[in-house]
């Protein structure tokens, strides 16, 4: 008889609880929705700033201008940490061509890749190998591509139904492409932009050219879609076509910049920290809306739900608006340099890196264990649309913070959209839908808010 | 032993047709992600032919261009089934203004509810009396009634993650706030739009007089979101304000136009008839791309990858594009009516008409039992970012086709955007996203496929 109604009580304790962050998480989301504050912020962000390149007055203007929306916010804490970042910019003009004969001429749209360097002198101008991949460098040796310009055209895979695979699968082409055709003395370098849709943007983003001298570094630049079938097309006709591009891009000194932090102190377990943040910088073409304007603004809006909510959490909880994610990291790996000398404990980091569209759920870097006690939550997240808790990537920026004990998470929007505008001219505020951006906040205010209040432990 | 060795042989053979259908699926999804022609059709039913309110010339060019499309893929049997449809048109100009001192003047954009009576003469200008509901009228009677303009500002739901909840729960202003304002004397209704943007485009759509006397139906408009909030902003400052509107719409005559269908025969039981679809008819003000051209091509497309892929249906499997679902359902009604003088036997309906955004999965109208055993399924198109298989309403079209057997299924996706654009003119071809396009096909095609091959029974 007292073994069952001990059950009994169990099953009231755990209905209670459910009903407690059911009501919670309605509220996180009636706060969200109704009187968000997130869009308006981005709608600063993009349109009174715009692109937010490292080291830019843009970026400096951001790191004001969130900071001073933070400081409005009520927290217990809001500061910058300062932080050297790279300042690469991008300079004026550049401008393609292709010449399928003596001045008959077609212009391309390009842009300078991130971190190239600029074609010296007048231009480049040259032959073009089209080829598909990286290794395909090695078949055909330096014999065919010394001299030449390398046109890195494979698309990514529109039969992946998240397109972030597709990107995984043709993004080395961006990243290795020139430093590898360095090796073969080739003498430029054009890459497919990574973008599933035809049109006529040039998507910019990150190259790396490792550790090659400075001399025999090679510029390059993404040319859109549209324009990269077209010049293969033209290739196939008139194999001779030349190709000639401008890029008056350069690498500056580093230059002083900041992480934006705030911080809402927790009650019991104050050394508990939990992290919730974005990057706040961005490539220069667009205003860097989707990438990662989003991510900023939606965690400045977790604090601001919690807040309003009146929640009072356990553990110490930090927006952290990243500096630097886009060329350098240096933000991401300044804060966790930082958290490490200070000893500090983070239990938990979110990263909203992935477009403010509609969250379809998150991805745990963790342990199975740990991932396995988060999905304990899913039902409640289900009335929400809600539906994926999976292992996977977390976030580039909350990467450092890595160890054995802390779970990362990334939140999981929609991925169909978001290649469109990536690192593109048109990632801009109109492409940004008020619900789907609101409906991101919601969803990481409410996992914060259960991770808050019951750990993983 | 022996019974061992039977559940151990039950595993290979479920595990077998596992891996078909995964195969089959992924099939599917290739077709409709590669080389799909959803997205072309859809183009020119949106670009070259534009919105295609029943009866209308556009309505007939629309018919024509899908019979044309089904006609080119092989399909066993293409026709159009005759059903006489209501001719509303919406006639110009159509304006309104709002005068706060006698000569002041501010334009409000509105636009005539499908069904509306014009403003006869020179239009109608009278005082506003704002109300929420339709229970408010009943509270302030005729008194405050008579001889004024009625407007419904009840908003859309924000807080309503399923936008059409939020739709379901205003959408009785703009269905029966005339008829039921007409009955106290009101000179003419104006809605706020079913829209949860701030913006300034009335969103149209159907309204309905039930059975009132021709002389006593009051005319009827959507006005924008941000009209509404301004309108109702000058009336709480000036509640003398006087709004005047003119409205030229018409019901004419009813015309013939037609269903469109398209048919696989089934192999093995070609007398079980599944049927996929969407309205060919959209409201005139866009192009009708998210409402509804987005399930015609859809379900277009559904035959098309079939054939495509090589299956050999055992059932029939049918592409229906209803006329006329916007405003009067003529097509859904007349198509089932012709199925039941046929004797014809109906197993499953799907239809797609909540837009061509990323599908999230898919409603099930139709007993508990069958619902869990499509269940079953569900597993299959996880990898595809279909988490839904919920029990709800299915569509409308094929919803006179309901029996206590039939399974009717509706496509459910991503629901955020739809009513940005629903019934108003930027329900146009560049809001629909490609991808999320194909993905729906795709979703529709692997459902249709499973039902195809397993049945229900």
């Amino acid at each position: 008889m007292k073994k069952i109604t001990l059950v009994f009580l169990l099953i009231v304790v755990q209905t209670f609880a459910q009903t407690e962050d059911e009501k919670q998480i309605r509220q996180i989301y009636d706060a969200a929705l109704e009187n968000g504050e997130a869009y308006n912020w981005l709608n600063y962000l993009s349109n009174r700033i715009g692109g937010r390149l490292s080291g830019s007055v843009q970026a400096q203007q951001a790191v004001d201008y969130t900071k001073r929306q933070m400081d409005s916010l009520g927290l217990d804490r809001v500061w910058l940490q300062p932080v050297m970042v790279p300042k690469w910019v991008r300079g004026t003009p550049e401008f393609a061509y292709m010449e399928t004969n003596p001045g008959v001429t077609t212009n391309l749209p390009i842009c300078a890749l991130g971190g190239s360097v600029p074609t010296y002198g007048r231009g480049v101008k040259a032959n073009v190998i089209e080829v598909h991949s990286i290794d395909e460098l090695k078949t055909l040796g330096k014999e065919k591509i010394s001299g030449k310009i390398v046109f890195f055209n494979r698309p990514m895979d529109p039969a992946k139904v998240n397109t972030f695979e597709a990107y995984s699968g043709a993004v080395d082409q961006r990243g290795r492409g020139a430093a590898e055709a360095g090796k073969y003395e080739a003498l430029g370098v054009i890459v497919r932009s990574m973008n599933l849709r035809q049109d006529d943007y040039p998507h910019a983003g990150g190259m790396n050219y490792g550790d090659i001298p400075e001399a025999e570094k090679v510029p390059a630049a993404a040319i859109s879609t549209n324009g990269a079938d077209l010049l293969s097309a033209t290739l196939k006709l008139n194999p001779n076509t030349q190709f000639f591009f401008k890029l008056n891009c350069k690498q500056l000194e580093d230059v002083e910049s900041y992480n934006v932090i705030g911080e809402i102190k927790g009650s019991t377990n104050p050394d508990e920290i939990i992290v919730v943040g974005g990057h706040l910088d961005s490539w220069d073409l667009g205003d860097g809306s989707h990438d990662d304007g989003a991510g900023c603004v939606q965690s400045m809006e977790v604090l601001r739900i919690l807040k309003k909510t009146g929640y009072k959490p356990k553990r110490t909880i930090r927006a952290v608006l990243f500096m630097n994610e886009e060329n350098g990291l240096r933000g991401g790996r300044k804060y966790a340099e930082i958290a490490k000398d200070a000893n500090e404990n983070h239990v938990f980091a979110l990263e909203s890196d992935s477009g403010g569209f509609t969250p379809r759920g998150f991805s745990f870097d963790a342990s199975d264990e740990k991932i396995a006690r988060v999905q304990n939550w899913s039902k409640l997240f289900e009335p929400y649309y809600i539906h994926m808790f999976v292992k996977g990537f977390s976030g580039a920026d909350i990467s450092p913070l890595k160890n054995d004990k802390i779970v990362l998470a990334g939140l999981r929007p929609d991925s169909q959209r978001y290649f469109d505008h990536h690192h593109a001219e048109n990632d801009t505020f109109e492409h940004v839908n008020r619900r789907e951006l609101e409906l991101g906040a919601g969803a990481m205010t409410s996992l914060v808010y259960l991770f808050d209040k019951y750990g993983i432990e």
